[in-house]
């Protein structure tokens, strides 16, 4: 089943996968990251953890769709040190999601937007384009993302007035 | 189905709710775990995870009944900036608690205790009492602590001789 | 259900279980990881977490067959300090299994290899026995591992030459 | 020697101490934060870490000047479990720090400013009053902390303009 | 200079050695732990951290006497896979530290005193032999623990009344 | 004062600089960690923390040469939200480093090398030519660094013998 990912839906038909690490170098793990989401994982993660005989090892999260299961299993085993994966079922609860562009003085910038219930919950300024024009302009990061939030802000105000 | 947290029991209809959090102040945390306790959380706990492109973020965390699904979805929605949440059955199992009193050199204090078919396992002496008679008596927390430790034990072996 | 580990299998029949540790000494945990293992653990791990009113907690993880349920929560309730668990039920792909032997310097030593659909994907010398090794012979562990990972490699190229 | 943090300054009369803690309660650290800050630490955190023996401890850190080290000593002492703590000699630049209002919704709400060789670096919504707010007019924090932002850069665009 | 460790100090000539680890087996951590206790080390600790490309890795501590740099050095140089560490100076204060027994119903029992000005702020049950206890008669560490600290309670009360 | 990389030596010199980040957007640390690396930072990691009322922070921490600290600090008041650094004096201890060429069935590769008293303690593929190599033929990454540490190693055994 696909599902529009600008509509709030559910989805039902989600695995969780995790794999413990504990002899592997942690240098390849952002490579691994990106096999997996090229894969199609909806989204990876590592979590610090602590295993037998006191070892501090890595947990490699993926959450993806179980049908495809398989194809994050082989880049798992072809990529990590694991012996064995687990996986739970799980739902995805994903709301519904929009790209709005607002006017800044560096030209528009895009705005990922999340709807609840029909009602806008969500907005984060899109992390790539802030990153480009930060390095542009030579102008701190944390002033691209407020400038964006800020007219995003003004512009729906006006909207709604 | 609400069950009566005096006797031990296992709860099949729980929820673990899950959303990671990538681009939020983290100062915001402790007020939205409050206010998930108030939206009918059994638990709630964050954990630090590293996200794509090495991004230091934290993954929320909610035990919940079923039943509650929808009033937590709305605190995290309007509350954290997270696009989507995931959640998985699990199943409590829950060991009979009961709350005694232990006479100590500041008065009565509580003891939360725990049962396991049958037999007392766990005992607790209760943080928020211990922690008023640290302030209000000028002792060491870990004092307030051991005496009302060491007074139920004693009052136990009396008890069972 | 009982698996032979030598063959890759899908175990459906697993259980994932936890409990939020809060107000336990820390001293404890290698012990009880240790007894969680002897009482048929498949594998312990412990995550680091915050819980309710900023506490450091630990997170306790078991992943163990559903029919050994009981068992773990017995060592569960009468080690730690917990009123209670969660399991969620977990499906476990574990890779075939085999131990192969290798000639080094220091004598034979063996390593744990992994087959996924008929091929080797992984191999690991085994920690103990490099262990003993780097000890007697008052050589870095490390150089043992490399040893032993280089003579694996040279064996199979032969082996497939 | 004291210094106005209205000006930007160099303290070099600080002490960074430290004290990992493997067999203490976690439920305690709160509050002994809280004492700490009482005894006059500029800044007190706790770091997850592994212990001797894959111990999960923690270790408190207290950022303090060197004239108070005995009264913060006395406090790590006597509330938690240690046998020793250690220091390090530290410098604090601290930015320039003033309060402003900004005219909101909600009425006038203040925000902490920081400059660095006179010019405004940092803008930060004041958090108990926002989740004062946020309580009594049942609004999401993070939809007051957008509020106080965007009218704290509206105000200073008309400054400057 | 040597200390006596019953005596409360503080000695001003330690060293904090850090290496950071993203490239090495974590497999290795206890026992390079266990060497650097052996090399002199007054105390060793890793924290997880978060390195550049995002790598999850982790970072050595030793706590060490000026005078043994080069030893630890040495295990480190030769046993992790660093290419480099730093040190800086730090003063430790120790406590005057003693060791008493408890009668308890296993028999005598170790704990372990710490005097701070010349009064008694902690006591803590030597972890070996409440370990040897738990697996010997079969009962949960956590009762030993107990058992032990009661004891110590009350033969103290008896002594100071 | 300027080291020549390529011989082991200790620069007493360095700064290890220090942040305490609780209210920023954990989405821009990656970027700001390769703006301190342009700056001129020898090292750039994070540490999950938590802070005063139970934040889950993350300390920022930068080591780098005295000479360089207002650069850094520039940067650090200008992307992230901290209102104050704090920095220690310390020392680095680097090995000599020296790079080699191994012929590898995908044509040289580049070996970074560690001299420790002028004697090779240290041996490591390099990130990126290895990634390389693994996107180039398909290869998974954990096989391109097998093969080249393991034609290192039979390099070294042939110069030797």
């Amino acid at each position: 089943m696909s599902f529009n990912h600008r509509e709030e839906h559910v989805d039902d038909g989600m695995l969780l996968i995790q794999a413990n690490l504990d002899d592997m170098n942690p240098e390849w793990v952002s490579y691994i990251m990106d096999k997996l989401f090229d894969a199609g994982a909806n989204d990876v993660y590592v979590v610090p953890i602590i295993m037998k005989k006191g070892r501090p090892g890595i947990m490699l999260n993926v959450l993806v769709e179980a049908t495809r299961l398989s194809s994050i299993e082989d880049v798992i085993f072809s990529e990590t040190t694991t012996l064995g994966i687990r996986y739970m079922h799980a739902s995805c609860h994903r709301l519904g999601r929009e790209f709005e562009q607002v006017d800044t003085k560096w030209g528009l910038l895009t705005v990922k937007v999340g709807y609840h219930q029909g009602k806008l919950v969500q907005y984060a300024p899109e992390f790539k384009e802030c990153e480009r024009v930060a390095k542009e302009y030579q102008v701190p990061l944390k002033l691209v993302y407020e400038e964006v939030r800020t007219q995003f802000m003004l512009q729906h105000k006006k909207a709604s007035s």
